[in-house]
């Protein structure tokens, strides 16, 4: 923070008993004085503004990014494995999947659990409906590429197949 | 951006012949009415300003989330083998990982290839050293975990195995 200060700045007070003339010249010096400086002073602010934005993002990609790197590092420890066991690369790699999934989590995004739940197109991307017994009309029958982030936060909607009635 | 117009509302010029005292005092309270505005309006900005940045951060975090649920989408897609095809699930995570390292890349944090270069404790983490017949004295043997991200903007930097002269 520069050291702004309006307040202590303030304009200067009527001094009795001095040339009325004189003294009001020097107010209006005074106050235009203070006012150029806050007026440079709110133009340096814009320009630091936008650049304080920039970096923001800057360090926010590169701190998400950082929290991939033990997932490429695990992806690839499986499958060191491959050749000599391609069934300890397949558990391997289920760790790593709930691990990225657990990233996305601490990132604000958890994955989210959309069977059974109403349709809700705020949340839910149709791509296609199914009817039958024990599936309730309007609800999601079954999720075919899953959602990421809170009703309110959505990262991506989940793709889901809508229960209709049957016609 | 709101209206600041500092240059527009200039202090007022001498009106030639009014009476200079009442003159004055409208300059002067015009000069303090300016003042205050550009005042209030660098105010307003600080304020903006700082919820700019939490915003631009929460939009950088969602979008390079976003570019990482390709890959989750294929990780899962990878497994649906597993039973089947453990051959198959190894050659889906090859691909998958050659794509997540093509997300980071894409981020701007290509990923190193520091095998032989001159040790540079920059971009290197020495975890051990090593000396032998056909190695250079200095550079790096082995990389035991990549590092991300160009020399002047290194995410993480690569562990790796030194080369030293024979004792």
């Amino acid at each position: 923070m520069s050291d702004h200060e309006a307040p202590a700045t303030e304009a200067p007070e009527d001094v009795e008993n001095a040339p009325e003339d004189a003294d009001k010249a020097r107010q209006i010096a005074e106050l235009e004085d203070a006012w150029r400086r806050t007026a440079a002073e709110l133009d340096n602010f814009r320009k630091r503004c936008a650049r304080d934005v920039v970096r923001g993002r800057e360090q926010e990609r590169a701190a998400v990014a950082t929290s991939w790197l033990p997932v490429l590092d695990n992806l690839e420890r499986a499958l060191e494995h491959a050749s000599s066991d391609p069934d300890a690369v397949v558990e391997g790699v289920r760790a790593v999947l709930a691990q990225a999934v657990g990233v996305l989590a601490d990132l604000g995004f958890p994955r989210r659990d959309d069977n059974g739940r109403a349709f809700d197109p705020a949340v839910h991307e149709a791509v296609s409906t199914v009817s039958g017994a024990g599936l309730v009309p309007g609800t999601v029958a079954q999720v075919v590429r899953p959602g990421y982030g809170p009703d309110d936060k959505i990262l991506r909607p989940a793709a889901v197949v809508v229960a209709t009635r049957a016609s």
